[in-house]
């Protein structure tokens, strides 16, 4: 058999099974003669509701606004292909062969050059001696988890932050903190409240995660003077600033704010992916911390996977080094800025009043906070009937927050896609809303109040 | 730049860097101002001192007997270059896409395909269904530590053991626990006698870590008849069984006992790898568990990766599907068995008597023992000056143990290499010698014992 060939290879992606589409907890309906045996941490690892749903979402006819997933179908996949083979032919004896735990120095050098378009370069001391390479973001987040955190200690995480990050958090056994956003980021007000919060209870905060740039799944970014004023918090308070930023080169209106790690180099481990900005089916990502911390980082990841693949590796390398990368980023940028569009625009058409969402510069995200009194995870069933999927609100918080909210994906479905599966959401929410009117909910107090697209409002309880 | 074109990507991959052999603890010499802020596994990471010799052993001019690194040089390269570039030019929507954190469902099947050859069959209840894809053999280990191991819990081992599996129970903070092993594997009654002292004294074992085939580094096999008895052991304990087998299919003299898997269905974690039978670049290795194991360790793996590389698995499932995998499981037997020879006829023409070792009748070491009062550690600075190195035995033990002893690597130097090596080991050892009974030590007891190459006594001290 031909790989590819066999009908589930050849399928569209299951990206709603995956973390970024936060739809990941495993049913937990078998019978565990293991239970006594597991660690405690195992005893955080709740199964979702809402997985079986997302695996009828994953068919064809269900219009997916779930996932995470970059569509790398715009990639010159040809070309690619003939890299990909250059790379095992020739240098196979490497490519195919153990690596070094850091990760090779050709691609951490590689890596600079591309920090470097963010203002992340060698005058705020970016080398390529303090970076560690690691199988995409995600792995980057628990090794970070792994050298942080005890069970108990605390993380503060924007309110809502990356459901994969929570899942790191969860099994490093941490309890987060989230912090409130508005439409220009992170409150640094409520960043140092619960600093102070914490102080006085005598907790252990380990470090401040924060996506600034494009979050997911808010779609919000940290302005200029915000980031200064975060950094100040932190460093005042002696709290490391763990930065993710995945989306930061992904700006559809011009380039974004400097990165925290731009601005200052000490008390910040920076990560990032070339998940979103080539391709996440090679999982590669990285790392940029203190010297120090880098060191225990690999002996940390040596621990976890030995080494990252030499071959996913070099086919980065050979990416950056090749082809023209910078070119792909435009491509990309273009396509998911057509793509917002297609959304918000849907969003305003088609939309009963009382649902508002943000319009995000650049990333892969839109966050819609529903009319008040609907309950996003409880509508989960009567949209996927309808044949349209998002990730309920719920997931991204760790504390069972966003139930008024919802996740809208827009890199991956084309706009008519997008489109259509507003219309069928929007039928989904009319429904709701004429349920709770005869039923009796509360009155629908949100339902004047509208942000139209291209309105910087994330909604007041986008926190 | 094109990728390889980099004199860093075109030397030989620096296997002795990596966990396989051994060395790959970080120096820990940095100026460290986290050290307040790290998690408290982290101060077990221990900064290792021969890190800085296997620096200089991967210098050409030394013969390195240290690593663990299969000959890929040996698969068809442009064939699976081929086979790759037809993965991203045709499939690359998929291939380089987001996957299921379970791994793929072709891939799957390919792995109990392989399994079945054996004797892990349907027979046995191994279904595609209980497979979960990892980052390499490493991966499976450290989702296994994750899943079991609390702080204070005890792991029985094999004393030696395989080095990446005590980083793994020391990240968890577990205590390992070695069992003696003779040449026929792990002494049963010395294993019931672990149990029943860990039982006296209210410790809570969590599994019996073991390598039944082709250990690594022992490179002995269990027993037949050992096998049921180890099996049983457990059973009566309710301490479950974690069999570590990526050798199995490299045996020299015909084929290797029955993996314990293929005898029990209950209470076992068997993991496997294709690091060894394919290639170690990919990073794809597996677990078979029970299926409520199954469930808990695609969670986790998801908190960890989100999903093994798309890319690397359809590689694995391609290579499976339109390759003669078989025959190359052939082709690495005969190299390595004739490789295996030279280092065992070399080990015996050459070294002083005094020094024993093992002969495998399959995977990629040798271990041997120095003769009565040599130190393997100590030793090393000198070997490496006299251009040869190996893995002293102390890195398989959590112990301090196996001080007398070293770990050999036939698999990847070619045959004339590893006389060469050798010559120069034995002149290290004679040297070691002289100057012991010039300045004193213990007398050479066991100087007038040796095995001969083809006997199956891994002398009296491996255990
Ligand atoms: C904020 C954030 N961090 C990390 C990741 C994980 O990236 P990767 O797919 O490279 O593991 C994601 C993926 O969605 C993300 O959104
Ligand atoms: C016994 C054992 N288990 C696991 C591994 C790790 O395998 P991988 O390279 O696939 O991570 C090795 C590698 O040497 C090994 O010898």
């Amino acid at each position: 058999m031909a790989p590819g060939a066999d009908a589930r290879v050849r399928r569209p992606p299951r990206i709603d099974s995956v973390n970024p589409g936060g739809g990941t907890r495993v049913s937990g309906t078998t019978h565990d003669d293991y239970t006594d045996r597991y660690a405690r941490r195992v005893r955080g690892m709740t199964a979702s509701e809402i997985r079986a749903l997302f695996a009828v979402a994953s068919r064809p006819e269900v219009v997916s606004l779930a996932g995470g997933a970059p569509y790398v179908s715009a990639l010159p996949l040809d070309a690619v292909g003939e890299m990909l083979a250059g790379l095992a032919a020739q240098h196979g004896a490497t490519t195919l062969q153990y690596g070094i735990g850091q990760g090779a120095p050709a691609l951490r050098e590689g890596i600079c050059e591309v920090m470097a378009e963010s203002g992340i370069d060698v005058g705020v001391g970016a080398s390529p001696d303090d970076v560690v390479v690691t199988v995409g973001g995600q792995q980057a987040l628990d090794l970070i988890g792994r050298l942080f955190l005890d069970p108990g200690d605390i993380v503060l995480a924007e309110g809502p932050t990356y459901v994969g990050a929570l899942g790191v958090f969860q099994a490093a056994q941490a309890q987060v903190r989230h912090v409130p956003m508005d439409a220009d980021g992170v409150v640094p007000a409520a960043l140092a409240q619960a600093l102070a919060d914490a102080g006085r209870r005598g907790e252990r905060v380990k470090f401040f995660y924060t996506i600034p740039t494009y979050q997911n799944p808010a779609g919000v970014t940290l302005t200029n003077a915000r980031r200064d004023e975060v950094l100040e918090i932190c460093a005042r308070a002696g709290v490391l600033v763990v930065e993710d930023d995945p989306y930061g080169q992904l700006g559809f209106d011009g380039p974004a704010p400097l990165p925290l790690r731009a601005r200052r180099r000490d008390g910040i481990v920076y990560l990032s992916t070339f998940s979103k900005t080539f391709a996440p089916g090679l999982r590669v990502g990285w790392i940029l911390a203190p010297h120090a911390v880098r060191e225990k980082l690999v002996i940390a990841s040596e621990a976890q996977i030995l080494c990252p693949s030499a071959f996913a590796q070099a086919a980065v390398t050979g990416y950056l080094a090749t082809m023209p990368w910078r070119e792909q980023l435009k491509t990309y940028r273009e396509i998911y800025r057509e793509r917002r569009d297609a959304l918000v625009t849907a969003l305003a058409d088609l939309m009963p009043a009382g649902l508002t969402w943000t319009t995000p510069a650049g990333g892969l995200f839109v966050w819609a906070a529903l009319p008040a009194g609907l309950d996003s995870k409880a509508m989960m069933p009567r949209a996927i009937a309808a044949r349209v999927a998002y990730v309920p609100g719920t997931g991204f918080y760790a504390d069972g927050g966003g139930s008024g909210h919802l996740r809208l994906n827009f890199s991956f479905p084309p706009p008519e896609r997008i489109r259509e599966g507003v219309r069928r959401l929007a039928g989904v929410v009319e429904q709701e809303l004429a349920t709770r009117s005869v039923f009796g909910g509360p009155p629908p107090e949100g339902a004047h109040r509208r942000v139209r697209p291209g309105s910087d409002s994330p909604g007041p309880d986008l926190a």
